[in-house]
Parts: C-alpha cells; structure tokens; sequence
C-alpha cells in the first residue's frame, strides 16, 4: 500500500498535524492550541503525541508513513535539521535539533524541517500553483512577509537556510519606517500586517482623516481583517496602507525579478484575502517598473494549496 | 595534447579573444578596435578573423580547440545562443544568432556564449574568488552594474537569461534620481559610473561646493577615473558620490544576502579601483543592515581574474 506523508505545523499560536496521500490528498488532521509548555523537550513530546493521536484515530502506525515534514514558524537549519530559533512562540526555543530528536521517537521514519515559508512554497511548487514550472518564488505576505525559491525542482536554502527571505529586503532606505530588523524601508515595514497599527497611527499623526473613527489610541488593533473592512468601507487610511503595501510588494516582485529571472511568482499569504483589487494593483506596480526589462512575461498566480498550506507543505518536503 | 579554451569579449569599444589552458593560464591574447562595421554578419566576420589569426599566429587550429565561448556586452539568450540586444555597440545588433553562425564556421567545436557579467562570475568561480565556493554572487560596479550568481557549480540564468541583474534592483523607491532604465531609485542610478556626471551636477544644484573646479558644465566629464583623483584630492563632492556609492553597493549585498544567502560575493568591475577605503565602506554598510539576520557571516571578496576577467570568463563557460 502507497505509503502516506506526515506533515506537521508548528506554529506560535497552533500545532497541527496531517496526513496525506502521495498526490497530496487529505486523509486526516489534528489540530491543538495546548502544544506550549515550559521547555523545549515539552513542546517535542507534544508534536510526538499528536502524531500518535493522529495515527491511532485514523488507524494507522508509522509503519504506514514514508516520513515525517516540519514546517516551523521560525528560522531553520535544514542542513542540521536544528531549529535555530521560532518567531512568535511563546517560549522561544533555541538551537533545538528537533530532526534527531524526532528521528529517536520514529527511527524508521525519514523526518525533515524547513521553515514555513520554504514549505509552503514547496507545497505550491509539488501541489499548487507552482506545478510544473521550472523556476518559481513563492512569497507570502501576511503579519510578516516570507518566501521561499524553488529552481529546476530544488528548494534553494542557501548557506544558512535563510534564502529566500525577501520581506527583509531594502526597497526604500531613506524611509522613516523602521522594521522589527531594525532596518528602514524593508518591504515587510512596508508592507506587512504587523506594521498596519503603527502605520495607521503615522498616517493619523501626518494628518490624514480616518472615516471609520480610528484614533492613534485605538489604531493599535488595526490587523488586516480590520484593514480589509475599512477599506472596503472607503476609509482613505486604510486604501492608503492598502495601496502602499501593493506598491511596496509590487516592487519586492520587480527585484525578484530582476535579480532570479523565475517563470512564476507565487502570491499567499493571509493579505492575499485583501482580494482582487490588492493583487491588481500588486501586478500592476510590478509591470509598471519592468519596461523594456522583460523579455518573457514572470506570471503572476495567487496561491492554491488553501488552509492546509503550512501542513501539505511540510509533507510535501518529504517529496523533495 | 589537452584542448585549448579560446575566449571570445565582444564590447562596444573592443573585441579581444584569448587562447588559455584548461587551468586558466593564458597563452595568447589578440586585440581589435576596428571590429564594429555596418552589419552584424560583419561583426560576425570579424569576430572568426580574430579567432583565425590567434590560432595562425600562435601556430594552433581549430582542432587544437575544445571550444569557443564568448562574452557579450548585452542580453543574451544562452539557450537560444542569441544575442538580444547589445549595450553601447555603435549600432545595436538585435536578435542575432551568434552561436549558430559561429557553429556552421567552426562545425567541430562547442560553442557558447552568455554575458559578460555571467562569463565573469563563471571565470571567477573557475579560476578566481569564488573556486570552490557552493554559492557565489559576483557583482560587477563600473559604468553599469551587472551581476552572476552560482549555485552548486551551476550559473543560474533565469527563463530569459536576465538573472543577476541586481544593478536594476530598486532599492530606494522614493528617490529623486531616476536611472536610464525609467526607474528612481535602482542601484545603477546610484552607484554607478554612468550617473556620475549627472549626480555631481545634481550636487552642485542641491549647494555643495566643489573644490576642485568643477561646475555644472564641466561636470560631464566625471568618469570614474576623475571621481577617484577627486576623492583623493578630498573634494566634498567627489566622497559623497563615492560613499553614496558604497552605501548603494552595501545594501545590494545585503539584499542578495536575504534573498539567496550565499556563501560569498565577489565584488569586480573598475570602480574597485577606488581602493581599500570604497571596499571597506561598502563591506561596512552591508553589516550595518545584517543586525541579527546573518546565521553564518557571508564573505566578501574582491575579484581575482584581473584585466582578462571578461576572455578568461567566456573560456570558463566551457567548463561548466
């Protein structure tokens, strides 16, 4: 019997683990909001039960697997298979060899962990969006922007495993907005939802109006549901963080462009719900810079691996 | 008796091609700066007299050669073995292809060609900086700024051929200064040789004063080389262009450095000539952006393949 994939998601806010068919069909999921614990050693015991609890109600043993893929919201060695540390979790782990510890618990079993974006981005690339192009950049705009290179069937991890991580990049180093990196004007400053709040407040402080009864005071809850809904109600702060996102994306995908060459960029991410008209305008910037330096049209393609992105990507790593 | 590379550097102002060794020693060199005529198939022309006469008067044949490799200053599409469009060629050759005619002179004979940017990382990851090295970006500052990236031994060229072309990158998207591409704010605009005339007049408008003589007329002459005696000669305006240069430079690097996060980058070009102290402040401004983002520190290393970068390169792509 074809055997299944594992994949798991292991994020700050939930654990999730799956299984899948080879051809990426869902056969079973789990999800738990109680995965953090104190310490590292925790958090591992969790995703282990989970696993177990996924095989046992569903019928299986680890014999019935092919292999175990992590995806971890955070940064990865792959080479190592450590993590080397998580973004937003709880407790931060640290230096965690996560791969060895798990290959003790499953010994038979291949087990691999990349971060969620390189996932992902496979998960398009083997099941998504993705499939069948040669060259692909998978970008994820969401509370933070992320993504992932795939060339000729290869994820490219680079050296340290971070490659790929375009929300960092400089588009705009004279700007006054300062990122989380400590940097002014990368694109996730830009761009991103974590910065929605502090933009909304900056653009009530160079005295623009919101319609929508937004204060400095209150502009901290600005998320991008809340975003979405005042721009659809016409707010002018809202359209206006709306659109400098698109412009600033836009341009993330002319440099991609520029500096990789790639048939397809792949747009997902939680922003993506801001809908047509956000990847429209995303589309049009990105055109609007390439002139004459386009000899073949980069496609551009929203995302098609759904809710279950993070976990269909994990297992698809295991397809690599 | 081993195969020889022969080496072909087809630019605006000269055409060379060089006879080396597997190893990269140079064994013969011919010059010509009368190459360009009215028609490609001229230009055609004088590119195989060129290759006869080195091979005539250093006592080879064809059949002492393994191939012939040529770098173009230009677009080109490698997989087509065509040259798209030629940059400052006196007349523009478009949609020529080069390969298949040199391939029906020379039957017997693999024969490539990319551009020069791409034979330049190849020559420096053969025979340069970059040997041994899994991952290397080698960029190119001088009038333009060009670029090639390897991963795995592999140049990676895009669909189209145009990867590595950071100098187009945007990385300051509100700027006042636009680049000949149409854009504001990309790195060539910045930091290039080709603006210098345009960014000195810029700086005398915005009031600085220059202490070496230069007004807005005159301005037109500042080549690199002029720049260079004026920074030396402590003019104010000289240092701004070239540490505005640098810093550009720097976050380019920093920028690869998010995206593919390679094990080295191999700064070339004739604007190294500005010394130590340009290096220094673009290696500088690259750690300044890295903060905690950088796992594994990235090298940076200054070119080794010298005056012969571009014939030594176009060899090398016989090797690949």
């Amino acid at each position: 019997m074809e055997k299944l994939l594992c994949g798991v998601d292991l994020g700050g806010t939930k654990l999730a683990a799956a299984l899948f068919r080879q051809n990426g069909e869902l056969v079973a999921r789990e999800i738990v909001y109680d995965h953090h614990k104190s310490t590292s050693d925790e958090i591992l015991l969790a995703v282990v039960e989970l696993i177990n609890t996924l095989l046992e109600n569903n019928g299986y043993s680890s014999q019935n697997l092919l292999g175990i893929g992590v995806a971890l919201a955070g940064h990865v060695s792959f080479r190592e298979g450590k993590i080397i540390t998580t973004s937003n979790f709880p407790i931060t782990i640290r230096d965690f060899p996560l791969v060895a510890k798990l290959k003790s618990r499953f010994p038979d079993l291949k087990i691999v962990m990349d971060n969620d974006a390189n996932a992902q981005a496979f998960g398009e690339y083997k099941y998504g969006a993705a499939k069948g192009y040669g060259s692909s950049v998978f970008v994820t705009v969401s509370t933070g922007i992320g993504g992932g290179i795939i060339l000729d069937g290869k994820m490219i991890r680079g050296r340290s495993g971070t490659a790929g991580e375009v929300g960092h990049s400089i588009i705009d180093y004279d700007s006054d907005i300062q990122c989380t990196c400590g940097n002014y004007g990368c694109a996730m400053a830009l761009a991103s939802g974590l910065f929605f709040p502090s933009l909304y407040r900056w653009h009530l402080q160079k005295g623009m109006k919101s319609t929508i009864g937004i204060t400095e005071e209150s502009a901290g809850g600005m998320d991008g549901k809340k975003i979405e809904e005042g721009m659809k109600a016409g707010d002018p702060v809202c359209r206006k963080i709306v659109g400098d996102s698109a412009r600033a994306v836009g341009v993330v995908l002319f440099n991609i462009h520029q500096m990789l060459n790639p048939e397809l960029v792949v747009l997902g991410g939680g922003l993506m719900a801001f809908g047509k008209e956000y990847f429209d305008m995303i589309r049009r910037e990105f055109l609007f810079h390439t002139h004459e330096m386009m000899a073949e049209e980069m496609e551009i393609k929203l995302a098609e691996t759904g809710v279950n992105a993070g976990l269909l990507g994990a297992a698809a790593l295991l397809m690599e």
